[in-house]
């Protein structure tokens, strides 16, 4: 019967159903066939339209957490994942959620100037004057009622301290104003606190999203004058989630921190503003002119201050618990019911959340209807499918940690795989994750058809790095790659907790890169934006449904999990080598740096006038011993390109394959570190994690790289080690399981 | 009594006189004792408080060609150098000048804006108000009545009509609207015409010398939003110079083209206008956004067009014959009366010219004076030294080439040296010219002494290379540099007739670097803001006449003029490797852009909805052979090498030093070549000429690179065997002088 399917599949294939051919990884070729018929039934149930209509039901009103429009967005995900078949419910966590009390800035001098802080309604869309928004703020900062000079701090990056202190400028006990990009927007009062600012204002600069970028809202989908971006501050690089209840689910009964010792929580005020709020105050500053690379698109002269120009900044917030409502659906598996597949996508917004979260939440409801489709057939998926609408993910993944920290145990034990979206549009595919499913997700590219121009995923993602690759070599090199790279995550959205303190792998992926605008976090992301900039007849939204859909589905029926260790190998090894020459080349450039200070060449090279710092020496960069590393990870290739060999005839073979999946899918919690990273050990996973200084954006081995990036020179040998010790666990365990 | 002298100088040496140790390149132990001990003389006369005199009084009032006020400072500088001991007289020849009759420049439609066209005066700066200004304007516009729909197409390269037609946006029948910067202003109308259009104007966006680039005058020295770049749209790079009488003096009785014929100038109308004047239209635009390299710093989103955005533009000039005033002043050589060094400067300006060309012209003047101071002490230079100053340098580089075409025999057979300076302010030393100088003018830079940092000005360049170095490898070829690299020479100033024309070695300096502004060809540049802003206390005006001073002065009085052939021998090897490396590029580019053309790469990854034409495939690079170049220049390193063995000991030997520097001065004249460039036969010099897409920027070996860059392969091998002929002949030349 097998057999003959499979004849049958083949002969198929000249009629065009050419994909069919294939043997799917961990699937046998019987079954590979079978799942890939259901993947063309789900197909046929994702419905684009439908998808639009969602989320014009779930972005109709405000519904950030704690307000009563995001209950309702939690109560309407519900009936939907149960109408579907799913064993569904709310699942609340009490978490603290500061709202603003009080939002004060003026200039005191040379001139007054009091900021609006308000957000123009739109003509045009509905949405936009909408009671229940939330008033524009940064969620996280202090209580304070602060008074200084103002300095402009470019983004506000320890490299933009570092181009003021060589202009004798600092920052003590002034308020600092930096641009909003380049950064996670929460990196910028933590650097400023640490230089000792005494307050932090963010603005949108119009070169970033605003008219430089484009045609502004609603003529274009830019940020207009009175736009603001609202944001957490939180400092999620310590830990996300609940800053009372760190490490714990935060139920009723948690025991809580006391505020005042809860460390994510900033230590000074800050406020996000418009380009509108911003002009005055930055047109009055004086001192230098700004670096050429930190001006942006007002109409002015960039100066950075400190002069007279002075402002008072007051905020007084409600700092509330406020119930998180997850909604968590659960479809039971056949075959092995205590092996989880995890799907996840927040609901709640900032305001109307169109974009951010509910393009990926509406794709998410729609792969379960599908799913729900597929059960009335009589399909059943073998794995446990688990479906989840987070909610509080905005003000720093509350929702997401909360549940996971509460469900540490049980998710290290029976987490296969957690699959997550969030924001996404036209364009091309956009994926990152655990370097072991790189082959997979590399087949899920090529099973799905980009809709503007009927190729596969895969194909018009390379057609985009050829044509974007900077040079002839970097061409070749795209051209010549079997697929495309997974990117390594770092935070931003609810993976965070499930790869990084649990270890279990996960995936994130989107479509973007068609579809710019600055709406983000603004009462300007509301589905009247959404439905003209973003993705005109939600086409991407069901391709994304499809694509997540595919990765759930092959991984809840899988006869073997489709992990290769191989990737993983390959990825690791490629960052030891980025170690091994970011070492060089600072060692390289700091001798040649102070070979510079002691000819005297900056104070020549410098202009007398312009009375600037000049560089000193910096201590040279001792020998770093990779060693440990490198054999680490010799062992690594050897032990995964065994278990290779083993699992490329494993879907056949008689061997037990409920516990040899349980091994695949556990692997990745042999990276995880007990004591986790310094001075964050809630970050336990020893590969992939924020970074200190960049908020979302990755670092990868995060304690050796930070570590010589600080130059701290006993830290990176020390994280050579603790490295080394988790690759060679891992090695070890996939030795074992080559066995 | 030489011996002696020689002596008590290294004697001194011990007393900090270090310098003086030295022999210089060309002069015996005991002259090169003489000439230094002249120099310091020499150097003692300069007077910057002098320079800063001169700089008021010259600067007093408008002087552009033509004007009573230029007349004015043609005669002072007539009487200075006699009174300085100079056998001075006024040359005139009679030049075409175009000054406006008619300037209209309005937007009709989608609404109605009428360009102001007119620089406001600056409270503070007495000069901006005065009589006699020329209105903003760019010679050699055509007469023109035009109305069409407006395009902006950024700096108007070639490259950005490509980005254009990437767009499916033609400018036939269109007025473009293209901003200064990035190329010769020329260059803009002329690629404007070539793509079929009927108009042009050129504004001055304030990202590139506006309030972006730094505080606006008179705050600071930036484009305030009035301001507005006059200049000369001249095709020059056919030739420069009366556009009437190519390659001959335009004297009274010279034969002159009818107007209509002279190619020179423009078949479009040309404006420039201020940022307060391009802002309505640019805002008026429709069309697709501007690529993001292409937006400018004004508030707006910047479009492309074409739409209802429509211009009216007429302009009328009276086209009258003026007198170019040149200055030319003799002080006849003692021992060598018919080799001559020429020094020269324009005295012209667009309005007061304090900078443009005031700043260099004024050290030329103290030079002269200084030379003056010597005379009265029995010095005597050996050769004739003439000093120049031009009229109608602004208009297209008139009176020195006229000058230069009425003289070409005698200066092809005297001028040893043409040495030129322009505007010049406070920063680092800038050097161009001939590359057989290139040792001599490190020679030159390490006998002055930079005021700001009291180390010579080489090792100050050097240290400022050093920082600016963008990477290790960057910083380490600089650091093991024996000496500075001579730029090659382009347009743009008065050496063009001499070196490209005449094939007179030639040197163009200046200081610069840390005085930006936006005064240039504007009422601002005036002598309130050049010394607020460009050099105050004129100290670094005072650096550059002792630097040109101490080149005029070894070069009149060398026992064997300091030509090294050898360095020229390295920068042709360089530029014929560039070439090799241009070719292999563009092929390799090519064979890549095809194969993406072909893969269906720029269609896959184009974004359907914006409807963009993609990039077709071109021919590929055929094989082109550079045997023929790289056998000349084996050829030109030996004869240059064995002539440097006879030059180092020539200055003592007892051979016709008359006879020798004859053929050493005249060496660069073999590379001329006797047809010229490709479709600009004006331009003899094979190595070096203004580009044809450029203008200002050189294009080294102009004939193969130019042939290579237009993909005219032909050409590019016919120019090949045309620049290897005269580097063959240069080497024979060299080798029968070595023997």
């Amino acid at each position: 019967m097998k057999r003959l399917l499979a004849l049958s599949l083949v002969a198929s294939s000249a009629f065009g159903v050419q994909a069919q051919q294939k043997t799917l990884m961990g699937f046998t070729p019987a079954n590979s066939a079978k799942q890939l018929q259901t993947e063309q039934q789900f197909d046929q149930s994702i419905n684009p339209a439908r998808i639009g209509e969602t989320l014009k039901e779930l972005a109709a009103v405000p519904h950030h957490i704690g307000s009563a429009g995001g209950k309702a967005v939690a109560d309407k995900i519900l009936a939907r994942l149960k109408s579907y078949g799913f064993d569904a419910k709310l699942q609340p966590y009490k978490v603290l959620f500061p709202t603003p009390k009080t939002r004060l800035l003026e200039m005191t001098g040379p001139t007054k100037y009091t900021a609006i802080l308000k957000e123009k309604a739109v003509p045009g869309d509905e949405y936009s004057g909408q009671a229940g928004q939330l008033p524009t703020y940064n969620a996280w900062s202090a209580d304070g009622d602060v008074t200084g000079q103002l300095v402009f701090v470019n983004y506000g990056l320890p490299e933009d301290y570092e181009t003021l202190a060589d202009m004798g400028i600092d920052v003590k006990g002034k308020i600092v104003i930096a641009k909003y990009g380049k950064s996670w927007r929460g990196i910028k009062p933590k650097v400023a606190y640490e230089h000792g600012a005494i307050g932090c204002i963010i603005y949108s600069d119009p070169k970033d999203d605003g008219y430089v970028a484009g045609d502004v809202y609603p003529k274009g989908a830019y940020k207009n004058e009175t736009g603001v971006q609202r944001g957490s501050v939180m400092d999620m690089v310590l830990y996300p989630g609940d800053p009372l209840t760190p490490g714990v689910g935060s139920t009723e009964k948690a025991v809580r921190l006391d505020r005042k010792d809860a460390t994510t929580i900033l230590k000074i005020p800050v406020l996000p503003i418009s380009y509108q709020d911003a002009k005055p105050l930055l047109e009055a500053l004086e001192g230098p002119v700004a670096p050429a690379e930190w001006r942006g698109g007002l109409p002015i002269t960039y100066h950075i201050g400190p002069g007279t120009a002075t402002v008072h900044l007051k905020l007084e917030f409600n700092w509330d618990l406020v119930t998180a409502y997850n909604v968590i659906g659960v479809l039971k598996g056949s075959t092995y019911p205590d092996q989880w597949v995890l799907r996840g996508n927040h609901h709640d917004g900032w305001v109307n959340g169109a974009d951010d979260p509910l393009s990926g939440q509406t794709a998410l409801l729609d792969e379960a209807k599908a799913i729900g489709d597929l059960l009335k057939t009589g399909w059943k998926p073998k794995r446990t499918i688990v479906y989840c609408a987070w909610d509080g993910e905005e003000p720093g993944l509350l929702g997401s940690t909360e549940y996971a920290e509460d469900h540490e145990k049980e998710l290290q034990q029976k987490g296969v795989v957690y699959i997550n979206t969030d924001d996404s549009s036209r364009g091309f595919l956009s994926a990152g994750g655990s370097h072991a499913l790189e082959n997979f997700m590399g087949e899920i590219a090529e099973s799905v058809i980009d809709p503007e121009t009927n190729v596969t995923v895969a194909e018009r993602k390379k057609a985009n790095d050829l044509v974007n690759a900077s040079s002839v070599k970097a061409k070749k090199e795209v051209m010549d790659r079997k697929l495309d790279k997974l990117s390594a995550l770092g935070s931003g959205s609810d993976f965070s907790s499930f790869l990084q303190h649990l270890g279990v792998p996960a995936l994130n992926l989107g479509y973007g890169g068609e579809a710019g605008g600055g709406d983000y976090h603004s009462i300007n992301d509301s589905y009247a934006h959404y439905v003209r900039f973003k993705d005109p007849g939600f086409i991407y939204g069901a391709l994304l449904a499809k694509t997540t859909g595919h990765i759930v589905l092959r991984m809840a029926n899988a006869d073997v999990l489709p992990f290769d260790f191989r990737s993983l190998y390959t990825t690791l090894n490629g960052y030891s080598k980025e170690l091994i020459d970011l070492t060089s080349n600072l060692r390289e450039t700091t001798a040649m740096q102070n070979q510079l200070v002691k000819s005297n060449a900056f104070k020549l090279a410098a202009d007398p006038t312009k009375k600037l710092a000049t560089p000193t020496a910096k201590p040279e960069v001792p020998a770093i011993d990779f060693t440990a590393l490198t054999n680490a990870l010799d062992a690594l290739k050897v032990s995964a390109d065994n278990l290779a060999i083993k699992l490329s005839t494993a879907t056949e073979s008689k061997i037990d394959k409920k516990a040899l999946n349980e091994i695949i899918y556990k692997a990745e919690q042999q990276l995880l570190s007990s004591i986790g990273l310094p001075r964050r050990p809630w970050y336990k996973h020893s590969i992939y994690a924020p970074g200190f200084y960049t908020g979302y954006g990755v670092k990868t081995m995060p304690g050796i790289r930070e570590a010589i990036e600080e130059r701290n020179w006993t830290e990176a040998n020390e994280q050579i080690k603790a490295v080394s010790a988790t690759v060679n666990a891992l090695a070890a365990y996939l030795s074992q399981a080559a066995k």
